[in-house]
């Protein structure tokens, strides 16, 4: 019951803008020297004014055009790494005489003076959400310019800090949500478009829709990541009717399935923070409470490379990947209609779901992993791959990306543990029987597939 | 306006139990071997699993004993630093190629184990409350056990990044709080001991007192620190009108001067993590907003090490510092009861007033700092002494850490950062003139002081 | 600072379902007798087991269809007066020794059945809002059933006393607020139709536009009115540059002029309650006192009946009202396309004009009041007419109301008094000197024109 | 999930100051004449500018001297009451031709002013408090001047109606609670005396302890009743262990038995206006479903007459009550001391559970009630006697009301309609076979027993 009481105090976390120095003073033109700001931020003075100070560093850089930011991180990457001299002394020192205590002042020699810089801007009101939008812009730029890693390194370390989980708070987001964060969702859903408010409250309202979504104190009311649920009677084999208009909801206390269909990243600059693999799991304790008649917890997911890997088997022809009569089928295909016409699909559903099956259980990238990351995603967090979906999803980006095929992974907390050391150390994709069943009559695949992954 | 969405969300931060794995499978034995846990948390399996590993990591070692505590704290330092041969190899290649590559994987090489460990377990619900007790345990044992330094470095190199005062919430704290965070701000108060619930409210009610915290979301209702504050007419002279029991409130608009009396910090596991500065500040923004007649703001502050270096001057001949006559004033102060015999009384105000003039102008440490710890905070945030307070507070513990001297520093935002540079770079206290008034017809102090400091 | 702990009891006003006796129990076919359900309340058990009775009762009654609610309500017209037999012996009493306490006994006695029924029945879980919606159920049926009159009359009675100003809360909705409560506001909109969400967004989401709504405590999140306001330069003259969608806002701490632009009702079944009054009143205070730079506050009002007045008068050749040459006139305004037509509308400026004057000032009806039910509102409240908006709202609904006129009254603190007054007493209407000079060259009306009000 | 909008709308719902009319210009010197105040109320201007008029009311009441309130109750009470002409027109016509509209013409005939009245002064900020505090007032005077009844009839007319139970919130208090609304509770215990804020924590804070309080939400946080539950293995023989100091919680899951050890009544302006049949019975749903393990709710109650009505048995030798030997083992008792003598108490006993027996099962007053307020409140709300504590409270003040007697009432969901209707319609007093079998060897009693009840 204390929770009121901290409630309200929190609704002065986002602080109107403070510093008991004079704000304004240190303006500098935009465009102007940024790392003097920072500079001065690192200095005995910004100890006594860092709050003041911070806010000023990112009232400029807010000014700065793209070039003007460009070289406020190329500053960043050559002036602000650890003192070279300072460094190579304590390296010495440590292999000198290795030790706890010269291995601490090596750590702390060669800790970047950004990472304090970072701390430092941090201070500010609104300090975080403007470092998230910060790496943002450094990300882009990474691209090229490969030097401006160790500057993401150190963003990338100190924001994986700050929003460890522990920090994170689950809230499940519904139609008495405020419209501020309701547009957001639509605006974030990466997976299955919301078509505006009418489409956003099917998701959120009927009885066995479910969407949650991780926040963090700092950023208030954005969301980081969100999942979209449905609860359904049995594992569902395609997208078209849990987006339908006209779904006729059915009372979630005799739901024996969730299914996790849409799961979407909200904030650009926390790339590589992975908060999914916690939501889920979470989400899946939360429903589990809620429901007891819940027995099946899976996701109903796309297979985004699936289709560039076929294309790719077709144009390898050592490959050794197709049997006899796959070309003249997959050919069939070329043409999106092909799914709208029966006898087509059922001629192609055997080739496909075979093929589903060597891109999932036997093809590897270079390093030895699957090739579709949304399965490297689910394996890794311990799921098994449970059901292949036949033209689950025959939109054209369905079509498009993966001849319409949907995949299913389930989430079964008796074994996520051993699926997780499975995939992790050996490599092993753990899939259901049905799915293995699939397999039958492939030729084997031989070598690592090379994909980007 | 977006606050009532947050507060509400935040009402969920404290989770209840959580954990995807069933929970108790790995309970070993109490007293057992909490490193072996430690090390599954930070294995590939603790990625599964993590926060149900977390927390059974923190349930076990809530049952250990104090030697059994200390043992896991062993283990911390022996076996969860960096791993030597990686460090080793890491240094060679920083030294043989210097640049931004090899120092960050050198920064990398040289992060003990314990940090991502730390990490990991601050994932568990209420990880943070739990990380911040173990560290009061593990504060607690660093006389004894040296080599648990680098533990706590880690401990704190964590904290302080959690704890940075972006993620710091100031509040208000009054009569409408929940008594389950009144009561602990009766039993924080370190200053002036706050005797039962009328004493508290004496202090957070009427409308020229206020009473400021800090809170942090992780923490929930716990307070981080908090400041006391007095709003008057002009700058106290005594601590007891302050306390009185029948204080006549005046009406805050009126006021002129706001008065800090009692800082008191609150978690034993964060020492060392600094928030009075940002405290302070903040709250003389608060206060200035709301109350444009507020002119002034001062602290009432005690001189804790005052007597104990008079004592010292007394006793060493050779020091100097005192001038003929002291002595025997001086030892008219052995009897407390000198306090309240007016004639003794002013016959000790010059000594004393020259003496507070002499410890805190010229007297200086080993290390060139202020005796005093008091004015080593306040002069390091910028402020300035700014009056000498004879018998301001001539009870028994102000006598006897003092002979009743208080004094008053005063934080003027125009001045604020020239001091502190003053202060910080060159030793340099800054003081009104009538506290350098007194120094007149002192003998010089001419050498530093030796007082732990 | 109290509030928030008064909030979060809020949170439990609607509660969950009650009634420590076991629901059902008494659970009749649909369709069946209501009345011996509602006299059950009345009698000693519902003492006992009243809420599970009012509960039970609200049950029946949402499953009845129309005849069986028109049979409920007869039931009450005609069983669940006063006593007769009571009410002539008190009657009787009163006139053999009127005194005070006879005449209590005699309101006793006058009071009907009905009252003490419908406050037992708010007791049950969400009573009030089943009272409100079943009042709304009545008043379709009274042009039919004049004898249900006295049935309204003590739901009238007893709404109006429990929405008693004194227990509104005033509330401005911004886009904050959850989606639930805007789509009522969405749906509620009476003057200005609100098109799906960003047309909302554009009315709550500016700097210089507000909406603020009158709530209930025992309706939770349902609006009982609500008004929107633009924040202005000036008295606008047309309703147009308000709602466009390429608005550029002003900063609001800049405007001089708040425009009460619309405002809207939002239950049915409080009909004849009046909230507007209060509404507008506190809505010009806290604008006031949020934004000192605002001097003006008017509303931009539509003038619903003055096309079928000026119709009228064209009609009635006796009337006397009209100049020469306006018929001629007039007859150019019957194809909508006049608006956009410079010359016709050029010379039916000066024409309608002068009618608008006419309409205000000098037609009156039977009853002797104004014929604008608009006009009727306002001036009531002690507004002042201040400006007559030619072509101010060119839409087709503006168009046929009246000629696309609309008109502004002033809320001025120092006159509404006086203002309510001269109206109120004398039927006086208190209008600008602007507006007075519209009448110039007019033939005086010299009777009241029959309109109904 | 719509709570939290609401719950911050009702953070305005204490209005700061309100009135579009400028405050004080009707200021008039203290003790002036009220009534023309009230009088403007009711009049036309009291429409444009009602709000204002209310709080100068108010605030001139709050100046008046105890005489000024006096003669301002005789104005109410004299010139308030409804227009003696028009009512009696009113029932002239009602008996000339009985009917719904002449009865509903003369029952508003018969209305006197005061109630617009009180109800125009509702509209004022904080207004619903002024008048609860006002009919304090009013209350007290009530003895002295019985002419003021219809002037309290009034009052309590329009205050039952709006404290409505379908308005009132119940809410559990704990001690995370506001010290505010704490200190409330400990001002108000009227039935086992809090000593302060330790006493308090003991009966809020251990898991096995509850209090529920009802709150209106126009009082915001001031409690209108409260109840004090203990989870309990058995039903409980006496008050001492529940208060205990040294008291060991049980664990709540495992409780069989609620116990309502205390109920008060915090707001003497709303005597008269019940809470505690509905606060009973909604906490018990209350507990119910949260500890499906709860069985028997009971209470632990006093017996405030049960001495008094001892001492009249023994005091009329008529009266045939006694047994022979009683009036021998009653004058042991004259010496408080006897509750600490087992041997006393031994004998003591027999009697005096036999003679509760008769005061509970045959003891009636002149209204042919039973004598004791408290089981008279019990059994009118439905509930059982179950149990005869012999030296519940062997308190001083138990002694001297009861001679240490408590009893203890069961609540049965199951029986309560029955039990009621068995005592309101028959005047059975429905008790346990364990109470009924103290009957045994009691003379019959066959008087009612004159008691003011």
């Amino acid at each position: 019951m204390t929770s009121y009481f901290f409630n309200d105090l929190l609704s002065t976390i986002v602080d109107r803008g403070r510093g008991i120095v004079e704000r304004g003073r240190d303006r500098r033109p935009s465009g102007q020297n940024l790392a003097g700001l920072a500079n001065d931020l690192l200095s005995g003075r910004g100890e006594a004014t860092g709050i003041a100070l911070a806010r000023d560093l990112f009232d400029n850089y807010a000014t700065l055009d793209s070039a003007g930011r460009t070289a406020f991180f190329r500053a960043l990457a050559s002036e602000f790494g650890p003192d070279p001299e300072a460094l190579a002394a304590a390296a010495e020192a440590y292999l000198k005489e290795p030790g706890e205590a010269t291995a601490l002042r090596l750590h702390q020699a060669s800790e970047p003076r950004r990472q304090e810089l970072i701390r430092r801007l941090n201070r500010a009101p609104g300090g975080t959400a403007a470092l998230v939008a910060m790496r943002e812009d450094l990300l882009d730029r990474l691209p090229d310019h490969p030097d401006f890693r160790p500057v993401d390194a150190d963003f990338s370390h100190l924001l994986s800090s700050w929003f460890n989980r522990g920090f994170l708070v689950l809230r499940r987001i519904d139609w008495s949500m405020p419209a501020s964060t309701l547009e957001k969702i639509i605006r974030y859903e990466a997976v299955h478009e919301i078509n505006g408010w009418d489409d956003l409250r099917r998701r959120i309202d009927p009885p066995d829709r479910r969407l949650f979504a991780f926040f963090h104190p700092a950023l208030v009311d954005e969301p980081l990541i969100f999942v979209e649920v449905a609860l359904t009677a049995a594992i569902p084999e395609a997208i078209g009717p849990i987006l339908a208009e006209d779904h006729h909801p059915i009372d979630p206390a005799q739901a024996t399935t969730a299914v996790f269909y849409s799961i979407s990243n909200c904030q650009k600059g926390l790339r590589g923070i992975s908060f999914g693999n916690f939501l889920i799991k979470q989400v899946v304790e939360e429903l589990a409470r809620a429901f007891p008649s819940l027995k099946t917890f899976v996701t109903l997911s796309p297979a985004p490379t699936f289709r560039k890997w076929v294309e790719r088997q077709v144009a390898d022809e050592a490959a050794g990947t197709l049997r006899a009569g796959d070309r003249e089928v997959l050919a069939t295909l070329e043409d999106a209609a092909w799914a709208g016409d029966p006898a087509t699909a059922e001629r192609a559903r055997p080739v496909l779901l075979r093929l589903a099956a060597q891109y999932y259980l036997q093809a590897r990238t270079d390093r030895g992993t699957p090739p579709d990351p949304v399965a490297r995603f689910h394996l890794g967090n311990g799921a098994r791959l449970e059901q292949l979906d036949f033209l689950g999803d025959p939109s054209p980006k369905g079509l498009g990306e993966s001849y319409g095929l949907m995949v299913n992974y389930l989430y079964d907390p008796k074994t996520i543990e051993r699926n997780h050391e499975a995939f992790a150390n050996k490599g092993e994709v753990v899939a259901s029987t049905a799915v293995k069943r699939q397999l039958r009559g492939a030729p084997e695949v031989t070598q690592a597939i090379a994909l980007s992954a």
